[in-house]
């Protein structure tokens, strides 16, 4: 597992950390970056900045280079077959939605449905209301047991010869819980066939990815969630699924010939990439890529885990705390929580005032915050650069919230 | 105007003219970036990086103001009557795309007319033939004169009382033709009262502009062409317009209130900007504009006006390359030429050996060279940071290509 040695020495990589005193615990809204990425895009924009596949000059080439480079390193990181299969897209939810577009639009019909689970984030979850209001189609939603997890007979009883979509998140924004993707798809692909996608916003910045292993038609994530800049992320599909699918935006470099009446389009990934990319953002997610691989995906994931269940423990063993993470060791790094009595956006704002940022909110879950009961958490969303030390600081702080707002004679 | 020596100063806040030795003239795909821009977007990461909008702490809250502030900087900049009726997008092209899925999709029928011209880049001509195929509204085009220009004649034969979407190139990319968008639109909008777009993207870099005053329902315009970062555009759309429209991309932020079956939608600008916003983006276009401001956009324009009528004037006098940039004064900063006997790429690749940065191409409007008789041309783009030295070595240069290429003798 990684040493106290070794984070302190990624730690001195994070500028805020310089800059500020604070725990920053709301990294699955965003990832503070390392001085190597932030530089990267400065790099970038000094030296190789042009439009790329534009042009025949030194500039071109070079922006050129720096983006198609970027792809082949996505590619590689999620072990893609081809980086034609990657397209870069703005963020997770530009992804589904292209895929919302582009794919199901076109394709379901009335009757069809879309499967997808309650502790979807909104745009695995909104998207998908639309498109079944578009297209006739029923959404169907898989529900959590007490353990925050899908069962196997909540999906089989769920699964129908009409499923013709299946979205899943492989990691939850709020409740942690990490579903065996691959085993759901192999249930999905063998009951019905259906289009398989993965929301891997929560997922890859925590884990290593593998999407011809995990089976699915689909994955998408975001970078500014893995240390690279805002702006930038990936949507990989299977390279004939993406060629057979209608373009998402018309515009610049995604066609072939341009008529009067009518146009010719690109194949992927340029189909889906109309007008100027963002060439500084790609650039950023491959530093980012080789800032996580440099560490060792695997070696994040232990050491998340661990700092994961010693603040899980530590919470789960105050009295007046409510935990709604999933008891499964196998998790992601959130916990989400409330003090029983106290609003979360007042707890957050006290413990902002400590210099400890957690996010309060539905954290864009509504319909799984009504599951759990409630409306709103707090969350406290850790990265591999916080510590064991961060987090005593913030569970000690949760004793002083509940004195400030009078809550410990109840 | 500004002189030799401001230009000297100007030349000096962009490091790639520090770094390499090139005459860089393909600022119509993009701009190169000064220092203070690029600074700006490591200062947001090392300083201010967070989730706007989601979060009640230090980063949440810097995130915020950093965002909006940039938000209220492109109102300024534009003259829009208030922020929210400036939405953050990729780039123009993905604001094109907006209008066309969230507006024209949802309002025009068969028979209903889209009118644009034949110059317009295909993000404003392959977005409209995919509105005209799927509602069955007919695509109308407008032709140039001699001179480049669209003519009140040739504007009002084709209006009628079905055109209901307008949408029109402020600056071509490639004929350098600025129309006068704002005298079109009061045409438009007495015969018609269609909804009317401008295409600001080659014009924004180089002129003022108010919303207001031209009378459009929409502006579109991307950074990047402004000294900007990439990835970060504009929507300016008429706020009671743009509240009557369905969402484009759906996901965080973007909704009000999500059941299991339906969702609502926030207000302009929310409503449109679903998932994790590109803030990095956003402050670099706030500090492109203030870098522009401070030179003054009036004095961009005369400065740019004056060097473009120096190289137009020059590439005239040879007889040997053909010219298709307008002769009219009024024109945005691209020469787009042929050797004649050469193809573009053997000319562009040849002035880069020179260190001069030309495009060639199509540069995205198939149709606009068909019109002028040919597929291909070499184009020469200028900013406000390029010299009449440049243009001389640049000049001068062309006999050196038609040498190289064998053609002194033709």
């Amino acid at each position: 597992m990684l040493t106290k040695t070794q984070i302190e020495t990624i730690r001195k990589d994070f500028p805020y950390l310089a800059a500020t005193s604070y725990v920053y615990f709301d990294n699955g809204a965003t990832t503070q970056k390392p001085e190597a990425v932030i530089d990267s895009i400065a790099d970038y924009y000094q030296h190789s900045n042009g439009n790329p596949h534009r042009g025949a000059h030194h500039f071109a080439i070079a922006a050129t280079d720096a983006y198609e480079g970027a792809r082949a390193r996505v590619a590689e990181f999620l072990n893609a077959p081809e980086a034609e299969s990657c397209v870069f897209v703005r963020n997770a939810t530009e992804g589904l939605n292209l895929i919302a577009y582009s794919w199901a639009l076109e394709h379901l019909t009335e009757g069809d449905e879309i499967l997808i689970s309650i502790m979807e984030h909104h745009s695995n979850f909104v998207t998908w209301q639309y498109v079944a209001e578009k297209t006739g189609a029923v959404l169907k939603i898989l529900r959590l047991d007490e353990h925050m997890q899908i069962t196997d007979e909540e999906l089989a009883s769920k699964l129908t010869p009409n499923t013709k979509l299946f979205s899943i998140t492989a990691a939850s924004n709020v409740v942690g819980t990490m579903p065996d993707v691959k085993a759901m798809i192999e249930k999905v692909k063998r009951v019905c066939g259906a289009v398989c996608i993965v929301d891997g916003a929560q997922y890859v910045p925590h884990h290593a990815v593998d999407v011809q292993d995990i089976g699915c038609d689909f994955f998408v994530f975001s970078g500014h969630k893995m240390v690279s800049a805002m702006g930038i992320g990936v949507l990989y599909g299977k390279l004939e699924l993406l060629n057979t699918m209608k373009p998402f935006m018309y515009g610049g470099e995604m066609i072939e010939y341009v008529y009067e009446d009518h146009a010719t389009f690109a194949p992927s990934p340029q189909r889906f990439e109309a007008g100027t990319v963002n060439v500084g953002g790609a650039v950023s997610l491959a530093k980012a890529i080789d800032y996580l691989n440099a560490i060792g995906m695997e070696e994040i994931f232990e050491y998340e885990s661990a700092l994961t269940t010693y603040a899980y423990d530590k919470l789960k063993a105050l009295d007046y705390v409510e935990v709604y993470t999933t008891d499964n060791a196998r998790r992601s790094p959130v916990l989400s929580f409330n003090i029983k009595g106290a609003h979360p956006h007042d707890v957050a704002s006290i413990l902002d005032s400590y210099h400890i940022a957690v996010r309060s909110g539905h954290h864009c879950t509504q319909p799984l915050h009504r599951a759990l009961g409630n409306n709103f958490s707090c969350r406290a969303s850790l990265a591999f650069y916080n510590t064991f030390e961060e987090v005593d600081y913030f569970v000690d702080k949760l004793q002083e919230v509940r004195r400030l707002l009078g809550l410990e004679s109840q």
